[in-house]
């Protein structure tokens, strides 16, 4: 894939303006939220067992984040993933600290097990974790992987059946067949809290765009990239640089998309 | 009314500085906790049922919105508002996505039932739905109502003995009887996450100003469009505009307020 | 103790790095992760009862804020906080709104006879209503206290064994014998929701810098304090000053805050 491809996402994306169903944490909540709303979906937020099958139901795309999860909630995914399941609804699963508790690296590999995810999106340590091949994990932050990235996405793609993306320096989106790098970004967006999070709310946004969930991720990453990279001037300190970087994801048009994103195939 | 009630809401308000106890969502809870305060009250956010009686106890006004509700939260709810009650502190209830899943609805329709609410604030879907005259809410958004707003919001005043307050380009109140259209705001503040959580916690500081909720309801609702309008010329991007937003909250005087509140008595 | 011992402490705090597993409250979270980032720690919230004695044990830190305790929240802090004694990993204890509900003072309580706490930090009411010797709070405000502070403090310290910090005009920290009055800060950051919050997560940042407890307490206040005398000028309304506050604290060097820091010994 290249590029050329990315425009059209987003436009179709901002033509649907699909609900993107959040399933998340305490954190980071409600940057997820507004992200959201500024790349040009509408993000809820809902996890009572009562209600989750039928929020689902109007979703174009479900993201479950476990950064604070508890029982309540990880039944609460599971009720609302099966639904997404029979209805076709893109999964997007970002296994936040899998691999730093057993409980979080158990339900994180439950839910891969008992759903049919379309997208995982993890840290180093967390995609390391679940494919099996080793990740350190310390709370939330990575700490280091065993063997090569981008063939530990592969592999997790194919034990999975879902699009593997791999946060880092340059991100990894693959399906185990079709791998893709993508290079925007800037250092800027690790030194605040939840940027994992808002590229999963992204990836979350993007998954309803097409049918094509390698397409939709990379479209995600570049356009989170391109923001971040375009906010870095604008920002002193990293809490003025979170705000000028959600600003930058608002003012993203296709063109931009086109234009500066840096994508490449292996 | 004319606009030259609201200065005096605004300096009893600040005089008084009320405690708003809020059982709220886990997505906007930051903003509202901020707002209360700028506006010169004093949230406090509370919602194990093992407290929230003595909690409401210190009250002045008690707002309930169910953006993330949960049962054991629901429960909590049943159990402040029926300590509001007895004690006389207004209630203010926000049936965050009421029609968009059976259970928000029903939740919504049971809290009128068994407490007598002061005032109730939502969008046209989340109002329709609760008059019982129509409305379509997708996640936490309008999406249409049936027959005509005014009406609508009469008769939920009628059915529930509350004020009620349509959010919406006029903003509509009315008990019943008496109906007023609050013309501030701008468009950009749809274009953030949380602005009506925001405004249901001003709704809830000045609750507590008086005994008339149609005028504390209106007096609230300029004070935020009012904000919204001078935020509008100090901010590029929606991130950003919910900084100045928030500032200009914490700005605005009992004159402001007198000067440029746009108040029409239908 | 003198200023001149501050900088090593935020030079060790941040070649460390240490994690601080925070068991907090949903409203000031988001600010709570930040601020811990930015001092130079890394933060992570967790508190199903699954995971939260693994998580503790990767841990430097572990805060107990009762912000908007729960049940579940409750037994969480007490599974962690026996891992933490058996490790050796220092417990900070924010008590929040203790005194304004028996529930908040009860659960206070049974947290400091039943886990070994290393600092706790709050305001004049809580102090006082831990200390036995008569607090007010409205909330989450303090309204008053009986007795001399500084003697209220070395009290709660004598009975709990922990350093104690009351946040107010000047900070004390005492652990009963020796007694620091840290005189940063400015007033600014009480016009803030989540500022006490804040300070608690950068003490639980410090705490793990070195085994001396009033100390750490010492270097976390002045921090925050000087970042807060800082942000002062570069900010007009509220929610401003606190993005500059939290810039003001990631900017801060060691350098800076023994130039600074304004610690007096009784």
């Amino acid at each position: 894939m290249d590029a050329s491809k990315l425009p059209d996402l987003l436009r179709r994306l901002k033509e649907k303006r699909p609900l993107v169903h959040h399933i998340t944490n305490y954190v980071t909540v409600n940057d997820c939220a507004n992200i959201t709303l500024f790349i040009g979906a509408a993000p809820v937020m809902a996890e009572a067992k009562e209600e989750v099958a039928d929020m689902v139901s109007l979703a174009g795309a479900l993201v479950l984040n476990i950064g604070t999860l508890r029982r309540e909630q990880v039944d609460s995914m599971f009720i609302a993933g099966q639904k997404a399941n029979e209805l076709g609804v893109p999964i997007v699963l970002d296994p936040v600290g899998a691999g730093a508790t057993r409980y979080r690296t158990e339900v994180a590999a439950r839910l891969l097990q008992q759903l049919q995810v379309s997208i995982i999106k993890g840290n180093a340590g967390e995609i390391g974790t679940l494919a099996g091949t080793g990740g350190v994990v310390r709370g939330v932050d990575s700490e280091g992987i065993s063997g090569d990235p981008v063939q530990v996405c592969r592999s997790l793609a194919d034990m999975s059946g879902a699009a593997v993306v791999m946060s880092g320096a340059a991100d990894i989106v693959t399906d185990g067949r079709r791998t893709v790098l993508v290079e925007n970004g800037h250092e800027m967006m690790g030194r605040i809290s939840g940027t994992g999070c808002m590229a999963s709310s992204l990836v979350g946004s993007f998954a309803a765009a097409s049918d094509d969930q390698v397409e939709n991720s990379a479209a995600a990453l570049a356009a989170f990239g391109i923001a971040g990279e375009r906010a870095a001037g604008k920002a002193s300190g990293p809490y003025a640089y979170k705000a000028a970087l959600m600003d930058e994801v608002a003012a993203l048009t296709p063109e931009d998309l086109c234009k500066l994103a840096r994508l490449r195939a292996l």
